[in-house]
């Protein structure tokens, strides 16, 4: 057994089946050792920047991603992939395929390198953005692998494994690492009592969720805890749905004063707070500071714990909640649910909007679905959402990386493959990504994908004093068009009124295919609180653009003068009244 | 004047008319800047990997090129493009739009960072793979803007600029900064005299020039040396037509073994080697070790240069080829020239390959033209073409990073609007960064580009020792109809024969828009030096995968059954007999 392949065989111990990447000519026998082995595919994706947000998105799902990429070019094009696996606690190996040692330590000039080699700067680059990294060598490889395994498995961050292309076919015995770590039992007992007592004290606690619950394998131990302990229960957005929204003291997702106005309330008030796996942020926690009132919260993250600022180290999360859930005294809180959720929308035939768009999505999602919804505006159209039982939702909304949703669903899909994966971007982000579509059709997976077009940025769009800047325009794209022109099993159609959107829905349901709908809104269309939220940035400074006319300048064409000249060609695109034929409800 | 004015009013003194980016949500006062200032222009991109090579190729053509990104997320996609930049010496400034001051130095989470924020970690990364950064502050940005570009100005590499949102408001005095630098005269004539004294000693010199006379605007004075001296001259391969490849003493591209071998045979028995502006690498050199004959070498960079392994600093490339120019004496040394370039080929309706491809397209450039080669095979079915004067060629060969062609040929194509812009690219690289197609048509350039499809990437496919492994394959794609689906002023086709691919070549010159030609080759097909150099690494190990055949693996789906279910369609297709009615030559 070789490196690459002890690599690969501890990968898949971890529930990694699926590689995601792109050969490159310093990574093949990495790529070798995931064809040869029965139990892992390759995945191979159209950019390393793609296939690192694909792998995120598996990983969400899986618990455990993988990306290979080569040397050089292809770590670096993914970085920023990485450095969002990593703000989210996302669990992403990155294996990089890395020139010869003796190339590396000759003194030619080698490609994916510069004038003056620096063999491992994009190592250091990565470190930068990451806790740990490792380039093997013919010294450490027997040791190093195992290490960083080990804090891949306690931090549930991406790490990063550098593997010559010598070192990768160098022999290592297999062995049976174990790379799980336990509680310390005597601070898990201490901080278990600690908490009890705060909580018996308090007269209001309050349970704050998170999206680090999931990360940290904690989800049912969690569960058990609320239901135990009759607490009220909260989430932040990224939390969304962890807890089955029905539960009878779950009292909705945190929306500062743009939503559930209950659940503000209970955190201004109470008097013990015990957050659980929380990321804060200025999109997901609504610009809830940090640290929140950490002097007297019950902080509960993956390894560790603080208790009104003290900090009691490796205790799993999910070790404590098990213990809190067995320990708790239940008691009857006030619970002040007020009612969570769009109302159900009426159909008509008027022109489409967000209005319509997201109370319909709400019908739409059903339990089990995966939901990958794109930073930005999109997010902020489901957050007030109620979603069904076991409907996992995922948003990236501290990393907030534009266009990571297109391939994280991708990810997500080939993670669960028998699962519904349900995609919702926008124009902009999705033409940042948008060619992982072809994937989506090459390795089988029918994601249903809904692309709002409102023609831009709208996020942008509304920090942007005025209407007029340019710049938030995109290039005009045929959605339905493009979409099919990847060679694969995919149904795509444009719909602009409430009710062809209602029925495209109603379409994909009895589609066995990739479903693909370009939902056009107006240019200044957003959710209500993405436009309150997203309030101009220096109004004064870019109210200049409204006076300075320009004129005279190149390369900038009239948009109307580019739409006369497109031939006109609707073939392509499936009607949706004629594919209801037979199927109406 | 602003801060972020007065940095886009200096760039644009360098020639700068043309900005590539995306809008984020901390760029957009750089943004708004650069859209008021009337000499500018904002070329939005769909990503910013993409939007960093179209910077790159604008650079190459004009010198300077610039690139504007968000911080966090928006940089560090774009990381690999400026780190190229870097390699190849191509001067881009990267402005990244930063989190305002008071939100950088305080205690709240914000988005585009971590957990735990670390407000300067991506300048830090960027540190790792270029030579100058900064992060403005409310001390330094009065000297700092002014210092970087004194370093771009000399050492023609990329900068990075971070500026936060509340610094980019700050009001700056406007000056008349002088930024260029002079030769250290006495320097300069020791050298000159050291230079001229080891050349008239000599017996059979050898000038062997390289990209980075371009970079560094010597090509006149370059030009004037080498006819002035008569000294046999060659080229590595990014340096190809820098000299106009009639020139009396100009003996052909370096292509070691693998063609003009009366090239390899100067360099092997040269007495006194000139380089000037090379970049070494197992690409570009064809691996020629650096320090090659470094002991007896004269090496001529950009800003110094080694006589003898001694280094003379601070000498200006074209200071210096003046003045040799000017004190040179003339020789009538021997000029073994062998016949440059393909042969003209017969045209014949047989299934299109390479053999026909390279020696069609040599005849296909013209003079003026600007020429974006993909990396890899491409580049090297390029490499031994007799280039019509003035043509440029731009190939990326020492960061090799697959992809850059299409968006560098975009930036190409913005920097000189009235050339022809030529791309030459594969399947697979093309895939990585195809969208960009897009913002050619929204802003109106006419590129014409050939995408070669050997199904799958080339030169991986050639070092794997099988044909067998099924990572090489990529997503198939129908090009012509993808091309389409942008809403511009486009042509697209799909050749298969060289004949049709003649045609399409000569439809190309009556057409006054995008023109996109699909020429579909063999699986195995490749250049002859492609296939030479490009030969099985680890062949043992590699072998086992024809042996071992998986079988029951999930998402592999068999590549004959997607296409039973495509839907055939045409119509999109131009014919291309019948747009050649009529123009026939």
């Amino acid at each position: 057994m070789n490196v690459a392949e002890y690599l690969i065989k501890k990968l898949n111990v971890l529930g990694i089946t699926d590689f995601f990447g792109l050969p490159g000519d310093y990574n093949l026998n990495i790529v070798d050792a995931i064809e040869n082995n029965p139990d892992t595919n390759w995945i191979g994706c159209t950019n390393e920047l793609n296939a690192g947000y694909a792998a995120d998105g598996y990983a969400r799902q899986k618990g455990f991603g993988a990306l290979v990429t080569t040397y050089g070019t292809g770590e670096l094009a993914a970085i920023n992939a990485i450095a969002g696996s990593y703000a989210e606690n996302i669990s992403v190996v990155h294996i990089v395929g890395a020139p010869s040692t003796e190339i590396l330590n000759g003194k030619e000039i080698y490609h994916h390198n510069f004038q003056e080699p620096k063999p491992q700067c994009f190592m250091q680059a990565y470190k930068e953005i990451i806790e740990t990294a490792v380039f093997l060598n013919r010294d450490n490889f027997k040791i190093e692998i195992d290490r960083v395994l080990k804090i891949l498995i306690k931090e549930r961050k991406p790490i990063y494994i550098a593997i010559p292309e010598d070192i990768a076919l160098t022999e290592i015995p297999d062995k049976n690492a174990d790379y799980e770590w336990v509680s310390n039992s005597d601070t898990l007992d201490k901080a278990c009592e600690a908490i009890i007592e705060k909580i018996n004290k308090s007269k209001n606690p309050l349970i704050i969720a998170d999206t680090l619950i999931k990360r940290f394998d904690a989800v049912s131990e969690f569960t058990d805890f609320v239901s135990k302990s009759g607490i009220p229960n909260a989430n932040f957005l990224m939390g969304a749905n962890i807890i089955n929204m029905d539960t009878e003291n779950y009292i909705g997702t945190y929306l500062s004063k743009y939503g559930n106005t209950n659940v503000k309330e209970y955190l201004e008030n109470t008097d013990c707070l015990i957050s659980v796996g929380v990321i804060y942020g200025d999109i997901n926690s609504f610009g809830t500071p940090l640290p929140y009132k950490i002097n007297s919260q019950i902080a509960i993250y993956g390894t560790y714990t603080y208790i009104d600022a003290k900090k009691y180290s490796d205790i799993k999360m999910s070790d404590l909640l098990k213990k809190l859930a067995k320990n708790i005294n239940h008691k009857n809180y006030k619970i002040n649910k007020e009612k969570i959720g769009y109302e159900v929308p009426v159909v008509s035939k008027t022109k489409l909007s967000t209005d319509y768009i997201y109370p319909r999505l709400q019908s739409f999602f059903k339990g089990e679905d995966i939901i990958f919804a794109e930073t930005g505006t999109i997010s902020l159209g489901i957050a007030p959402m109620k979603l069904p039982e076991n409907c996992e939702l995922h948003s990236q909304l501290l990393w907030c990386s534009t266009g990571w949703a297109t391939p994280a669903s991708f990810g997500g899909a080939i993670a669960n493959p028998k699962a519904r994966v349900v995609l919702i971007t926008g124009d902009g982000s999705h033409q940042i990504s948008a060619m992982e579509i072809g994937n989506m059709c090459r390795f089988g997976v029918k994601p249903v994908i809904i692309v709002i077009n409102n023609n831009g940025y709208s996020t942008e769009r509304l920090i942007s004093a005025t209407d007029e800047t340019k710049f938030n325009d995109i290039m005009p794209l045929d959605y339905a068009k493009f979409a099919r022109s990847f060679k694969g099993d995919i149904w795509s159609t444009k719909v602009e009124t409430d009710d062809d959107f209602d029925k495209a829905l109603r379409v994909t349901q009895i589609m066995d295919k990739i479903c693909y709908i370009e939902a056009v809104i107006d240019k200044s269309d957003s959710p209500r609180i993405a436009k309150e939220i997203f309030t101009p940035k220096n109004a004064l400074k870019s109210a200049k653009s409204v006076n300075e006319k320009k004129s005279g300048k190149k390369h900038k064409k009239d948009e109307e003068k580019i739409d006369l000249k497109i031939s006109v060609d609707k073939s392509y695109e499936t009607n949706v009244h004629t594919s209801l034929k037979g199927y109406e409800e």
